[in-house]
């Protein structure tokens, strides 16, 4: 179903950018969890709107309110845990004039057409970037408990706009290296030029995107399955739900169909009793299977479809062409709030590989 | 799980390179569908090992026998068809040796770890290329669906070592164009080339990599969903369960993420009373819902692991260093074969879209 | 996964009796939909607690909120609709003994054991009867849809106590003829026999089962399918998941097992262009798949386990035998309470029948 | 999907009466287990036709064959096992007068509407009850499994024609008291009544009905889930897979519905370290959970549709009322034969709720 991701530890997502509220109900909650909610808080702060000049000016606090899942002590039961963001700062009505006339890049005709006109319009609907808000309530949560078993995820921008982020060695990703502030790089000069390729977008009525490449370490070997539920299926299933995701690599990814069998191979060598490569090419997967070696992954975010400028488009009533210019509150560029986002959706996906491979069910509490 | 595709029709593909079978279980035919088996022998024969020089010397007939799943007229009769195929020709002992030392970019030590040891190593077990055939052959029969809807669907090798085909207008995709013989390529001249760089390869006893690009046209408007169930989630889930994929992008891609918005968006207009757009660097998906524009996908294929160089792993057994030199009969280059895989990969999961839609569902016949 | 309901038409339910909200997470509703909120809290107001002397003096309003999944004409938009009900009147002290001695009869021991002692033992956690009302705002939906379509699905109370309403005839259920006001049966004499022995039960602090029996009519041929997905298998998934159902039955039931095949068997014959059988002992499915007769299904509800008698229990911590006396809020009998509970369990499943069948998929609004 | 059952532990089944071969495709086995093909033969063989003069004539050696799933060694290997038995002996010429006048009781007349004429009407397609050989064949694995965990799966006949093989104690299962030969009860007296009742329906062109109750020891407590996968839920959804089956209980079943409270539940009480009842009306399952307790369920089989008296019914293609006497071998009572159809069923639950538990999942070889 189109809403729900995962299969062991699934999350169902439910709203729209301007209904009442948006939220997300968790199934297989290993029970007994008390979840760290000031955690919570600071991670979703981090996707929340509003927070720079390089987001959209809507402001949402985000604050999760839990609804259900939990016993009197405030431990996870067993039972979904259901939990809801208000939609507190809603301006709907700059949203009527585009009922008729969908934007470009956007699922306004696509919905239009699927939903016979019926589809919620305000803000884009339930393919608005808000619905990621409940994506990282769950990823909270799995990171939370990915920690207790020794597993981090985190995510930097590897380019915006073309400008591209120092590499990383993917056998040991420098996580404690990317930045906490401002945009999260590892090279501040880089930084710097990707947040003034996002202004100088935005000045000109523009947007720009971006890669966000993501590393999972600390994960055992054996999580996974051969052909259609891989972890790059699963991972690729959960990173094009985030809007705007046009491609997903693992590893060397796209580089790797360029690059000779010899020198794209592993090898693997021992590291005390561990087997280990020393290069990881290979992404931390190898026929679907993860390897012990950190999982890599890089997300391609096509530039904001909403821009100032005018744009070309046809009035869907009269038939005819059409032009529009999109008003609203937008992000000149995605990239930055979106890496939260990438980490919700590995971290998600991690999780439910783990609590399927059953190895471990005993011992989360 | 992990061998089933799909969700409204379904290919469920069962065996290992060394098993007496493969085969696919497929649900969800429409009834009174007589298969063109002529037609599929053509289809799968474009897989098929042994054609050339280009690829593994294994030769296998790949004859499909269905047994299951027809009625006496030779007509789908709404139960599960079962196809199966005969491995005919393994050379087991090949590969006795593996078991020890895990062949570097393969799944030899990741299915050790998961399975316990107990995986089949015989052949690469579940993990080869061989279990493709199954789903192309399945993709033959969605192909034949397909087109009574106007829907065709073809791949082209964009690139094999660098080296790049033309680049196609993701609009007006030149499906005719693309070759019959030999390397299916836009530019002759590329192919030439491509095929210099796959002998050199070989001789070298090494293996090249590439880029497989996908087109399905005649899509009506409004397959997919929002969120997890779009047409970008459900192309990478069947794409992925390829092996040696390991990045799947669409439209623009990874390129989109260095454009700016107003590059990258597509604007609407019409053409006729059908809406359009110019170019498609959306290729073909808005919000994970068809725009009736060409859906265009491309697949990273890495070099084949197996090489006949000498390469470094481990002894599973002895937990120390090992060095191995990969025999058996292996492509030194999976791409040309991948095509029409990739082909069958598509067509599976457009038809699964287009039958869950509900919207032509009497009309099969 | 455990909460969900159907497949085309699904309904994700969350909440415990005494977390903050209860709810559910509506997919797969027709876009366009404007569901009418006051027929939708008259059939709530069925189950709801508290209404008369034969259920729990428990009262809750529950009046549900509809959180997403209405664009801003209040019409169903494609997107999930989640809806909430308050937990107003919640006595939580009433439970905190029972965590260590298990209620006969109840989940408590089983819940414990599973959950490892995280499970939330107020007032039976998500193991409560409470959970059918978001069971019953689905169900108000899927009637509401399904009487759009000329079917019509309506429960009466069959038996209580022992005590047998009048036989239907089950190839004309006289849906018309159940009472309306108290207890919904055909035979009123009947109803005040089981009121009776519901109330003599009370008194003695004891509780007593019974029997629903339910029809859908006006069911198109062809619903269902074969073997694990057929009319009875989903029927019968979804009144299992209705707490004290101990047994499902269709059509003549446990008691086609003492008939032989030319008394079973229903004989066709055409009713003007339509075929029909005379009788109904089928209850509406033949191979799984509907015959366009009513569906008939009955449901057996054990005795309310809640009862006020002192029982024999263990103490968990103490691992020896103990004795206890259910103190709380229940009901001496749930069959009155389930009548609409099971019409809305069947309803649902008919609804992901229909709609799965693609059929009719143009025509809703 | 119609053909599949169970979630992680899951079988396929395709294949039609008279198809080339029928078989199922089973995901989930762990790896490492080498069956046991003499101890699958014998069970399979108290399915097979032709065995006594209860039953059909048709004559199948229903010998497995497996295509998949077998490393070099004989044992699974973590990659779907599917096995094909044979239709050696279909006699088609048989049904084709049926093609136009549907049997009544059969599923001739819905299948013919839901697949459009296609359906392959040869001895019932996949209608018929040939199918359950390899739900058997999955069985006979499943039950490999669980005997290693120390549960057993065992079924008899619980009446055939109205007459009742003697009470069990449900707390204590007698299994090995259930007869090896002939009916498998456990009063003789009653299994010869039970035989001649069924010569006599044959002799008389008449069928018979009967139930099977099942019993399920050595579960562990806390298998299962709350709602929609309970046990409950779980079992009644593999059994109402299996052609005739018109109703399932649990426990008391239909009887708890007449039954008081302080009658019906089941006091807990300590048994050394264990918590179990002294009774076991709940039948091991409280809140769709195991208790502990053997697993108690009953499926109503109907007659045999098939009869040789004449019956009435309709011309499809005349559209007006037509007699039939059906040919053909048939059983004039399935339920003897079902016995082990419902033991694989069972077990084939038990055994994906084991394996979802994850609780044993490194201890199966």
């Amino acid at each position: 179903m189109s809403n729900t991701l995962g299969n062991s530890f699934r999350v169902t997502i439910f709203g729209q950018s301007h209904s009442p509220m948006i939220g997300a109900v968790i199934e297989g909650l290993p029970a007994g969890f008390v979840p760290d909610m000031e955690a919570v808080a600071a991670f979703m702060a981090r996707r929340a709107p509003g927070a720079s000049a390089l987001s959209t000016p809507r402001r949402e606090a985000d604050a999760p309110t839990i609804l259900s899942g939990l016993n009197e002590r405030g431990e996870t039961c067993g039972a979904p845990l259901c939990a809801v963001i208000e939609n507190s700062n809603p301006r709907s009505q700059d949203y009527d004039a585009l009922r008729d006339v969908p934007r470009p890049g956007h699922a306004d005709f696509t919905a239009w057409a699927k939903f016979s006109g019926h589809n919620d319009i305000r803000g884009g609907g339930q393919f608005s970037g808000r619905l990621t808000a409940p994506l990282c309530f769950a990823g909270a949560l799995a990171l939370q408990l990915l920690e207790r078993r020794g597993i981090r995820v985190k995510a930097r921008i590897a380019a915006i706009a073309g400008i591209g982020d120092a590499p990383a060695d993917f056998a040991r990703p420098p996580l404690d290296a990317i930045a906490a502030e401002g945009l999260p790089c590892l090279d501040a000069e880089a930084a710097k030029k990707m947040e003034e390729a996002i202004l100088a977008a935005r000045a000109e009525g523009d947007s720009v995107g971006g890669i966000v490449e993501c590393f999972a370490t600390g994960l055992p070997v054996g999580l996974g399955a051969p052909m259609f539920d891989g972890v790059e299926n699963r991972v690729a299933w959960a990173l094009f739900g985030i809007p705007a995701v046009k491609g997903v690599e693992f590893g060397a990814g796209f580089a790797a169909a360029h690059m000779r069998g010899s020198a794209q191979n592993d090898p693997f060598r021992m590291d005390g009793a561990r087997v280990v490569t020393e290069a990881n090419r290979h992404g931390g997967s190898l026929g679907g299977i993860t390897s012990g070696m950190p999982l890599v992954v890089r997300a391609a975010f096509k530039p904001t479809p909403s821009i100032g400028q005018a744009q070309r488009s046809v009035s869907l009533s009269g038939g005819e062409d059409a032009e529009l210019a999109v008003r609203g509150r937008h992000d000149p560029c995605v990239v930055p709030r979106a890496v939260p986002v990438v980490e919700a959706a590995v971290a998600c996906t991690v999780l439910d590989m783990l609590i399927e491979s059953g190895k471990e069910a005993e011992s989360w509490n």
